[in-house]
């Protein structure tokens, strides 16, 4: 056994919340208590951990992501770089490092923030002169090709610009290298596609900075190659993160056929809902509403399937014993979900299925007379707080007053639906102390937009909010018997703090990091 | 802690194979030793079983039964009955239990063995008048049906006989319930397939039968039906056998596209190989051979898959993590499965992917030149003793000399390959000491066919016939690790004898039976 003592321990049971100690049993918390309690159970052999009075929590959940992404945008160049000359050099890097004729890829690069702004593209080249490179910008609506990649993909002088796209050519009608828009896809679907076993060493180093986090757990919504390369990890031992795999709706009759099940896999890897989606989103007014976008009449987004849609799915999916998880972002889009879902409730009575753990994905914009609803079905609202925060003024901007109904934390908690919180990494920073600072102050973490923080009644406390990324994933997941607590027959999956996020400034919050992460009664990362 | 003491334990362990004692903790071997050795790790509140020098081994393995089908069959009346009353009884009892209008469906009769021969078919409706009732004959080549069965399936005095088939009518033209060949189908495609929830509970039932006969795993080649049903039980924490799942063909495409792999899941259900058939059977003259059958010199069987083809699939699996089983009776399909096997052990190197637990079912006949191909190339032999001895006398006759090479269990485990063992059922009883018996006596219960048996010079040891029970099925499962021996770190699955199979005289070994099964530390079964 393990004992750690003389620490802060929030352990998530309501029984008893605080405590002092642990006793870890081969990845299990086998009792919570003083220090006293837990050292008298000490054995020799046992190791005894003075955590010299630090705070410990459960470990945290990102409930949803994108692992598969996430991962390999770690591998990629950083080149949000203040300087072009320092993408160029990570860039030489990165080539030095790897055989000739492999691909570099990167990302970051704003030419705004460049004195040289975009510069020649042939530097590139000088760069890198034997790999093809390609490197994405932060807005992802531009990318930066060199020689050998523009050549791999066919690019020369005579290829015409694509529709909705642009090939960047010099005074010679040669390509720069700078593509934009559509035009990077002609780079982008020739890079080769890494092995699930390539993927499955990404993800593990990913691992380690989603520990560093304080996540201990994740739901994945990539699709069948992430699934793979988490089962070689799985296989081999090296997952040391709780993933519930997700499958998209393009493969729930394949899962059906070959009868895979919701649950089905073990400790660290398991079967969770089917992934649809409702709608787009909010910044191309994609996103479906009710009414129009404001100053955008005629627009009230796009709703790619409907009620009656998500029902045939559901009870396709039912039968096969998977729930749903439907990304919904407008209250139209978010309507129709909670539309099919009564329908299903309904179906899952009648035909004696049990009451599956159906989510709804973003839930950005909830009715008025929604907002009850998720509770009453006990539908899970998984929910992006730094989303609330990132797009707090596009949507004052683009839904009006209609933006009181969006990322309603706290309305849907006190009608008692289940929050289960995450990033949307790639698209965020899956770091949970940031969605925390977020939901607790519906403010940026410069202090935007003022003291009170955005549609201040939305805030939630921070016990509120640890529960969104402890209690709640671990209940959206079925696995709520083993996760999410630090109690007798829970997982040890703990992260150890130095100052207590309770006694903090909560506009502090977003800049707490772990000091230490154990997964399953194992130490795995240090700061 | 569970300490189990004063035993004649037999570990499968070469480090140490006999032993009296064992601690067990949370479902898995914690040490193996003397009494004193076990008793001495004792603490308070362990609980210590005196097993009154009962001998003990790990629990058995079938390497390759159908769990669906031989569960359904569990729930059938049973009409193998001396008299058609008493059938006609136990149809009667069957249909008080359930709902009117429900099926009753039973199996096993044989006019031969009654004294009233078929009878009036019309005795079925007095018996069951409110449930339509189907019950197949011993050979599967009749059936009878009452009058409400009949009546579902559209039989009338009109009906045709089918091609193939013969409904039998009375002097009036009327049908009188006895179908023949292809005629049964007419009731069989209507009724009804039991849900997944259904058949989890037929399996729950059968797994008693299993613990009963000594088994504590088995390696599932049903369908997907069979796999949903084992994960309904296996989340419930009701299935208490160690299942490996295999994957039909079919559904090779589909568990790619979701991108399940071998291995994936936890400790009593996990993915194991896909299936495919090579070719057909013994007794209807369908299994390949390399030259014709005896007495029949334009036929050679029928192979449904060659080589290249075997090969395509091999690497369609090999990408997706799976390893493949293929069913192969005769020489002729086993060389193309060899064939097949050794382009793929090359394409695994050449693509650095893992050599998998490729497998042949059956391996019936192997011509001499394949005998040692298993062996090198590491493709274990999924065989089932009682298939020998059920079919000697079939093989003499359509094999005539070539039935030296069947179920050649001596040379391959002299080659070196890996023995696993099974039943085949529902084709022939699952019960593993049967099958024992068959491997080291190659006789039948009965003495058959003399003092040495059939082929005496493929007859194993007993300790040769439990390792294909125990070690072979865990190396074909890849749980080589924790499974198959009474070790520290190895499940505890174990099943308790009332005497000393190793002292006892081999025409015995069939009849042997546990006393207690013991699956991941718990008692499940009791004599």
């Amino acid at each position: 056994m393990r004992l750690l003592y003389n620490a802060r321990i929030y352990t998530q049971d309501a029984r008893r919340p605080l405590v002092s100690a642990l006793a870890i049993d081969r990845g299990v918390v086998a009792a919570a208590g003083s220090d006293d309690e837990i050292l008298h159970l000490a054995q020799a052999g046992d190791q005894k951990e003075d955590m010299g009075g630090a705070v410990i929590w459960p470990g945290l959940t990102d409930a949803h992501l994108h692992l598969e992404y996430y991962s390999l945008g770690l591998t990629r160049v950083d080149c949000e770089t203040s300087t072009r000359s320092e993408c160029l050099r990570r860039v030489a890097e990165r080539a030095g490092q790897i055989p000739a004729g492999e691909w570099v890829l990167g990302h970051g690069w704003n030419q705004n923030e460049w004195t040289e702004g975009f510069g020649d593209g042939r530097d590139l080249d000088r760069a890198a002169p034997h790999h093809p490179v390609h490197l994405t910008s932060k807005s992802v609506h531009a990318s930066w090709a060199n020689a050998l990649a523009l050549q791999a993909a066919g690019i020369t002088a005579n290829t015409p610009d694509p529709q909705g796209g642009r090939i960047e050519r010099d005074a010679h009608g040669q390509p720069t290298g700078f593509l934009f828009e559509s035009a990077m896809e002609l780079v982008e679907k020739i890079i080769p596609m890494p092995s699930v076993q390539l993927l499955s060493e990404a993800i593990e180093r990913a691992q380690q900075n989603l520990w560093g986090m304080g996540l201990t757990g994740v739901h994945d919504f990539d699709r069948a190659r992430s699934f793979g390369a988490l089962q070689i990890l799985n296989a081999e031992k090296r997952l040391k993160l709780r993933v519930v795999k997700s499958i998209p709706l393009e493969s729930l009759q394949e899962a059906a056929a070959v009868g895979l099940r919701g649950g089905f896999g073990n400790d660290f890897l398991w079967i969770g809902s089917v992934k649809l989606f409702a709608d787009g989103a909010l910044g191309p007014h994609t996103a479906a509403m009710l009414q129009p976008y404001e100053n955008d009449p005629d627009n009230t987004g796009m709703l790619f399937l409907d009620a009656e849609q998500f029902f045939e799915y559901g009870q396709q999916a039912a039968q096969a014993g998977l729930g749903l998880a439907i990304h919904a972002i407008g209250d139209r889009a978010n309507h129709e979900v909670l539309e099919a879902y009564q329908q299903l409730r309904a179906y899952e009575a009648a035909n004696h299925l049990p009451a599956l753990r159906h989510r709804i994905e973003h839930v950005q914009n909830l009715h008025p007379m929604d907002q009850k609803r998720l509770a009453e079905m006990n539908v899970i609202a998984s929910m992006q707080p730094i989303h609330a925060t990132s797009d707090m003024f596009a949507a004052d901007q683009y839904w009006g007053p209609r933006a009181a109904n969006a990322y309603v934390f706290k309305t849907l908690l006190d009608s008692g639906a289940t929050l289960a919180f995450g990033s949307d990494a790639p698209v965020e920073v899956p770091n949970p102390f940031i969605g925390i600072h977020a939901a607790v102050t519906r403010q940026r973490p410069n202090g935007q937009p003022d003291a009170q923080g955005w549609y201040p009644q939305q805030r939630l406390s921070l016990q509120e909010a640890l529960n969104a990324y402890t209690l709640g994933p671990a209940f959206a997941a079925g696995r709520e018997h083993f996760l999410g607590k630090l109690a007798s027959g829970y997982a040890a999956d703990l992260i150890v703090l130095k100052t207590d996020p309770f006694q903090m400034d909560p506009t502090a919050l977003h800049a707490v990091l772990p000091q230490a992460t154990m997964v399953a009664g194992e130490w795995v990362w240090h700061a």
